[in-house]
């Protein structure tokens, strides 16, 4: 076997490292490349107009011949919402639990995608994959049928957390499987992958169970409609507002796309245990008393088109909050989202409802680890070097230093960037260049057609609209045809503003004067005269910089264009 | 004193019900008015380009004759941000303590403001304006000498908390006069307006003396430079930054143009205590070692053009964070702030900074009251009437669910939203009817000449840009001369997607000759055809729906344009 240890284990994070989404992790060693999830993001702020963010994967197209199969670590789409676009590009076998892949085939759909290789590794299971041996270990998160991983590779063991919390309570199943964990430590880890995404909080998560508590007292006192809403992918608290329902009578109607999609996949592949005569569809409800009825829906994060936001500003077509209802958001803002999560409790407090919601009492609980259950995790694992993932830079530095207070020595960790090349040896573990690496945009059909100069324009857009000069003028002679006309969007509301569009139009005009004068021809001269003239107009005038865009149309008298189809 | 019991008692709020920022509350008697605070706040994400927001003060204009005066509570923007705007319609004198009128001062210059009617009422002091007596009440809140107030009206005792929370033991001057509200108490209040912003947390908010001990500590130990940033307006923390730095013999450089403004104005005015040789200018702080240094700055809530960011992001003039640096972000990210403020901590850390923050440390204490403290508000007035105020719908509804709790009449509460207007007797409170409110978007210089429609266009342009087709036709005839031509911005990246833009103009034309065929002359319809058929092709094509505007140029050859100044 020596041979086999002429290679460096080489980690290259495409994503998931300096931020929250889009995870997936290149595991290589010599000509044998596994991958560690393949996810999306959501477009930060500044994106506007984008959809979903994915992975470069330039690096795995370029190395497809070495890419033995994708490591699905749990169904959320942070960890899954890239693959129809991977596979797009390289088909290559992608491996998870049942779920997991149950939740994949419901994306494949989607986009079409028929020749995809799903292979099913339930957790405890080992499967050989080129120089590596890969056991999924059973974990524990906000989704069944989540796992970790251990890979054993030629000069050592690496062991990737998936996203867990330690959960000694779950809802169902068996809890994270931390003795295989620890076996795996005791055989001696030499690289170790943990989740950091609450590495800030101290002490340790709740379990999932004691939302069940929650729901069952508030269903008891209830006598009126009770309308949960949760993230689709959470199956447990699914699970548990099933529970409580059929405890206290009631018949549950599910609302919204994903969280029909996610009942529908998860029932059918066994993780959801539902009462024959418990669903009702949400046409069906007007049957039962107000008493007798749950929703549960999309919206938790005040998702502006979700079912939630719809039915809380009447515009849903069969559900509508109404006052003494009662409406649990089973779930916390996601950072970034508090705004519209509170803009939803408004609406809804308006409509008379009654709101639970994190704020104010229980009823969420997060699926990660928080310090006491990554520091477990770490003495567990005893790894030789170390690397912090899934979470912010803040996030995987914190994470390192509770790290170096278990003992790990400060240069056995890596904070690393994505695009990174880190590099292991069975004694080091160092930073070594990196591979391309980034963010494609997708917007709508279109994969990475939208790039800075596109969104520069959206946000120049976005602030000051746009102000547009059309001339028209004789070819060859340059003679002034028609015009100058002004027509504008965005930037000010133009029949209340008659006079500035006319004193807009005046300066235009004597730019065109003075092109005249020095005998400026050049289009793109004048066309910058007339943006230079305009712009410190405006300025000056209301202190606004909208986009200007002078648009000169040649006219040749003698000739009718062509109008037919090229 | 009958004849004076002939009017209800209108309270009119204009703003801050509803809505966290721009706060203006009407209290109207007859033909007496006085308007409590005349703030602004900032825009919503959706407000696409606007600077500020403040209230529609109609209903001011048209009662100018009745208005005796502005009372403010503090010099916080969302408590003065509106008065430039205010008195450039209508110029009323302006009650408020020291430094509220201090910074009120500031801002009066800014706008060129020459002749307001600036009147100092300390805190204790009462005054008659029309038939009310106003009685400024000694309050404790993020910023020095803010104060609640009682206005002795004909039909009975309004009392306002202002924002507050209740310091037992402030950095300066005395606590809150716990003793006077409780007089008002004692006198009988009618009714009672208090702040609901932290409602939903249990408990009572720390002195923001634990800040101290916090700073002292971590000065102790730390032998690089300082940077501390904070909210410009919270004299009390850049004190306590000054008493750290002149303990451990630091010098003291201010960054940020409105905390270089605020420390001016509370030094000046005797709010601050600075030991003489203690600031320097920035311009200076080379003359000093790392370990003799700190820096007070903005950019707490991670705004992209603060000087923390700029010093982050390598972009600041004249201060970089360099390794070593400890950076103190003393302030917790306001609702909506927390990706700003995240990504500022991000890079700080990438620069190799040392940073502690709210989530790690506690680094900073609220402004406002928690429950307890509301409570024990509520119990010292036993207001007759309440209305909750300062704080979202959600905030209203739990304040006026705790006050019901310590036995305040649930139909004696009531949740308003702005324009409302509330009548009250010695005997009832009611909402009847409502008068003009809402935003006045600020956009540069402009006021109010933004409205939906460019905002909808803003939005539209910055989800999806826009595509301009140009044509030119002979006036008469209707024949084409040039054309069609598309210009695109904030849509895809012409140069790599040059079919989709020719298929485009194909796709006009084929319209064209449509228009031509079915003797379509009417420039709306011909423009509508062109509109449609485009949108259509392009959202077939990569599902994307673009702003489109066909603009087409009647030219008359045989007459020059007049291009002379009208």
């Amino acid at each position: 076997m020596a041979t086999e240890k002429k290679h460096k284990l080489k980690i290259i994070p495409l994503g998931g490292l300096g931020e929250i989404g889009k995870n997936m992790t290149v595991i290589e060693y010599g000509s044998n490349i596994v991958v560690i999830d393949c996810g999306m993001s959501f477009p930060e702020d500044e994106m506007l107009g984008i959809d979903i963010v994915i992975p470069d994967i330039t690096y795995l197209i370029k190395n497809k011949d070495k890419v033995k199969g994708i490591l699905l670590t749990h169904g959320h789409e942070d960890h899954i919402g890239n693959i129809p676009y991977l596979l797009k590009k390289i088909n290559v076998p992608i491996y998870g639990t049942k779920l997991t892949l149950g939740l994949v085939e419901n994306k494949l759909l989607e986009h079409k995608i028929e020749d995809a290789q799903l292979k099913v590794l339930n957790a405890g299971k080992t499967i050989n994959l080129g120089c590596f041996k890969i056991t999924f270990i059973r974990g524990s998160h906000s989704i069944p049928d989540a796992v970790g991983m251990a890979i054993e590779t030629p000069i050592g063991i690496l062991v990737h957390t998936g996203d867990f919390k330690i959960d000694y309570t779950p809802i169902s199943g068996e809890a994270i499987d931390l003795d295989m964990f620890a076996e795996f430590g005791r055989k001696g880890v030499l690289v170790a992958m943990s989740d950091s995404t609450n590495v800030e909080r101290p002490g340790t998560t709740d379990s999932e169970r004691i939302i069940s508590n929650k729901f069952m007292e508030m269903f008891k006192t209830c006598d009126t409609r009770i309308i949960v809403a949760s993230f689709a992918s959470n199956v447990y608290r699914v699970q548990q507002v099933i529970n409580a329902a059929v405890a206290y009578g009631r018949k549950v109607a599910i609302s919204g796309r994903s969280m029909i999609n996610v009942v529908k996949v998860s029932q059918e592949l066994g993780y959801l245990d539902v009462p024959e005569g418990t669903l009702v569809h949400v046409n069906d409800l007007k049957r039962y008393k107000d008493s007798e009825i749950v929703i549960i829906t999309t919206g938790s994060q005040g998702e502006p088109l979700s079912a939630l936001t719809r039915m809380a500003n009447s515009d849903h077509k069969k559900l509508e909050i109404k006052a003494g209802d009662l409406v649990i958001i089973s779930a916390s803002p996601i950072p970034g989202n508090e705004k519209t999560v509170s803009r939803v409790i408004n609406m809804l407090y308006e409509k008379g409802a009654e709101v639970m919601y994190s704020a104010i009492t229980q009823v969420h609980v997060s699926g990660h680890a928080r310090r006491d259950e990554l520091k477990l995790m770490l003495t567990l694992l005893k790894p030789k070097f170390f690397i912090p993932v899934h979470g912010e830079y803040r996030h995987l530095i914190q994470h390192a230093k509770l790290a170096e207070e278990l003992g790990i020595d400060e240069k056995h960790s890596i904070v690393g960037k994505n695009g990174d090349v880190i590099e292991i040896t069975s004694k080091s573990i160092t930073k070594n260049g990196n591979v391309t690496s980034g963010n494609i945009l997708v917007d709508g059909l279109g994969v990475g057609d939208v790039g800075n100069i596109v969104l520069r324009d959206r946000k120049l857009l976005s602030e000051n609209g746009l102000i547009i000069i059309v001339l028209s003028t004789e070819r060859g002679t340059g003679r002034v045809l028609a015009g100058p006309e002004i027509v504008s969007r965005g930037f000010i509301y133009v029949r209340e503003n008659i006079d500035l569009i006319e004193e807009s139009k005046a300066v235009v005009r004597r730019a065109l004067c003075k092109c005249q004068e020095t005998n400026t021809r050049e289009w793109n001269n004048i066309k910058m005269a007339i943006k230079d003239a305009l712009s410190s107009f405006i300025y000056e005038k209301i202190k606004r910089s909208p986009m200007i865009l002078p648009i000169i149309v040649e006219v040749n008298n003698n000739e009718l264009p062509d109008l037919s189809d090229k």
